[in-house]
């Protein structure tokens, strides 16, 4: 019978263990895609593209074995060679060839230079060509970012005692209601994608007191803008036992210290390819919604059209000020109009008109929405009606308010946006791997 | 200017405070849940629920600044009181209450009872009530086993190299094709909900060489069994450069010596709740298809109606083969039929009716799918038209090939399944936090 035992180390090693030095002078082998091939005559220049980053590797006529007129570029591809130090090139050696074993080739020429270092393409081809321009050093390091963005946020919770949940994204009814739904035929019942898992995070604060989940949420928005996907990954905590919705947005500013701190250290290489700052969060300024509005009129010169809505522009200038006035590329704007939140915000004891609920803006643009949520029973089923809602439409969700909830509040992060604003990309579509929106469905 | 700096320390204290014992004899406060009052007269016990755990209290008349009878079990409290060591309560000690502030009350007395060890309820009403019923403390563990598992699943491979991805859920076409997809209209396409991410993990494949994805998927299957979801979570990775079908076997069972280290060492409490012995993962005996339905045949004298199907029946025999002969609890199943493959499912150079694929049985059940796809261009467009399948219905997925891939392999793990296999239930729905099935859309 033959076993399986786990791992074995393979002959063929990866850019770590040659930098750590004990490789140089020896033959290695290293399997990779040939990224790109500059051919000076005698000597050429193959470069592999690897997950890690790109190793140069030097084609010596006569000394490698192998017609280098037949290699073709995005080959995968098995080189043995002599390691030499090497300063030009990348992580500082390069690989002399001896041998090169072509894995896998290509069926036809990239119709894209995706070995560029920045590709002049726009935005729509890098799209229709998505599996492919993602090939691009710099396009992939977007998303080694976005991994660890994910990677900090379900560590700092997990670290606050937060447990990692599951929750359904077929639901009878979307959380946050309205025509922005998909719908679907669930077997003869009419059923919806998930727009939020907001009461399935709140119906699991009844069991594990904190819990969060990494999933992707579904809006049938209508808009085509640079800020709207219809299909992207929310980041979402829901917390019990809060003395108020302050304590959600310090574990949201926690989250986002611990988030800097691992880019720093475990992803200086992507930040440096993408020559990106990391914005300081050592402390974020909370503003009220009206006293917001006021700040931006006042100093930018604008009239106040709504008291009760915050246009995209406004959110920018708002942006804008904090920068300005604090350096903050953070700002927390709180109690937002009863009016534009849904039913489960608890209302301002002090002011019926508002709730104690936040946006997060991010360089002026909302990457958060949270708050404290309503957990008395009477209470929820009364703004229910008082909305002209039927609690008996969501009586599996007002279950848990009638049998015992703690005071809790929680959030929920657009991780695109996130990454998009961190990036200072102008269009949230640059940061999802395979864009959904009004026209796009494919790849 | 208000600003927020991260997560103050609360007064109230957890369970793993209390345990470091520097807290004996001292007053505390904590909050909780009340999980049950057991009333004996002058002194009753209030138990409180935490994630952490149980907290046993002591409610002195006259020494306790409460109205026992007021006190409703599901109530959110926080408690102050004095810690004693005791033996016989949970984690070792008690409080013993001076005073019980009520942060929330229930509206209703709950309708099963949950603080029970074991809830003497059918699965049916447990499912209904499942927003209750998970705060049962053996329920909810099952879950917290489920987040080990997933856990250890991303850390294990994200120390292989691997790099996370999130992949779109509503797609253009299925990737495993046939009639159980979900439909929906969006904005005016036919659109279906993600089957698997396969076309999307192996064409990150040619950007990152190893990803990884944990994400709902979505079958339309009207079979209503004990194995079946109709939603689940799917732990999928996919590998580049390999060696052949072996490479993705060896880092699966990689994958499960890790997660069963993890949940040894963290998750040991939970293990003891629900009585789990954590199996050997050390080797796994391998078996051809064809090989394991002889061997099934000749020891339990069972005939061989199809020699290129797998009965569930069948399944469940080699895996009972493989315990009573190798005390293995897993089997991996190798060279599956190539009929039963997906086009994109590489043949056996040796022979072209079976496949370099396997599944993976724990406990006599599948829990993984997986094995080396075809990586070239040309041969895979050959094998689409030989089944009759249209290359331009899925060109944005064929130009991976068409502009080189490496060898490469991947699987993926039904973590519902699998949990379900670690915790010898006998319904998948035990494993599911909120279970989609043919008849079930709520909670």
């Amino acid at each position: 019978m033959e076993f399986i035992e786990g791992v074995k180390a393979k002959e063929t090693i990866g850019i770590r263990s040659v930098m750590d030095g004990t490789h140089m002078g020896k033959t290695v082998s290293m399997t990779g895609a040939v990224h790109t091939i500059r051919d000076m005559g005698e000597v050429a220049f193959v470069i592999l593209r690897k997950a890690e980053g790109l190793v140069q590797c030097v084609y010596e006529e006569g000394t490698t074995e192998l017609d280098l007129k037949s290699l073709k570029e995005e080959s995968a591809v098995e080189v043995t060679g002599v390691v030499e130090a090497e300063k030009r090139a990348p992580h500082g050696f390069e690989i002399r060839l001896r041998t090169i074993r072509v894995l896998s080739e290509p069926a036809e020429v990239l119709p894209i230079a995706v070995s560029k270092w920045k590709m002049n393409t726009s935005l729509e081809t890098k799209l229709a060509l998505r599996p492919v321009s993602l090939r691009n050093v710099r396009e992939r390091a977007k998303f080694k970012l976005q991994e660890g963005i994910v990677r900090g946020f379900r560590d700092y919770l997990q670290s606050q005692g937060f447990t990692e949940i599951h929750t359904p994204k077929i639901v009878a009814r979307g959380a946050e209601g309205g025509s922005n739904v998909f719908r679907l035929d669930y077997f003869g019942k009419k059923a919806e994608l998930g727009q939020s898992p907001q009461f399935y995070k709140q119906t699991m604060v009844g069991v594990f007191d904190r819990v969060y989940e990494v999933a992707p949420v579904f809006r049938a928005e209508k808009h085509n803008t640079t800020r709207h996907l219809n299909e992207y990954m929310g980041l979402d905590f829901e917390m019990g036992y809060i003395d108020g919705f302050e304590d959600v947005m310090a574990m949201e500013t926690g989250a986002l210290q611990y988030i800097m701190r691992l880019l720093k250290e475990e992803y200086g290489k992507e930040l440096e390819l993408l020559d990106v700052t990391l914005p300081d969060v050592e402390k974020i300024p909370a503003v009220r919604f009206s006293k917001a509005k006021e700040l931006v009129a006042e100093k930018y010169n604008r009239k106040i059209r709504n008291p009760y809505d915050l246009e995209p522009e406004e959110e920018a200038l708002i942006g804008r000020y904090f920068k300005e006035e604090y350096g903050s590329d953070f700002v927390f704007v709180t109690h937002y109009p009863t009016k534009k939140r849904p039913f489960y915000a608890m209302d301002d004891p002090e002011d019926g008109k508002f709730t104690l609920s936040f946006d997060l803006l991010f360089k002026g643009l909302e990457v958060t929405t949270g708050g404290q949520r309503i957990h008395d029973y009477h209470e929820i089923v009364r703004k229910m009606e008082s909305r002209g809602m039927d609690p008996a439409d969501i009586e599996s969700y007002l279950m848990i308010f009638k049998y015992g909830m703690p005071p809790h509040g929680g959030l929920g992060i657009g991780l695109e946006r996130l990454t998009m604003r961190l990036l200072d990309e102008s269009n949230v579509r640059e940061t999802s791997l395979f864009p959904r929106d009004v026209t796009r469905l494919e790849p």
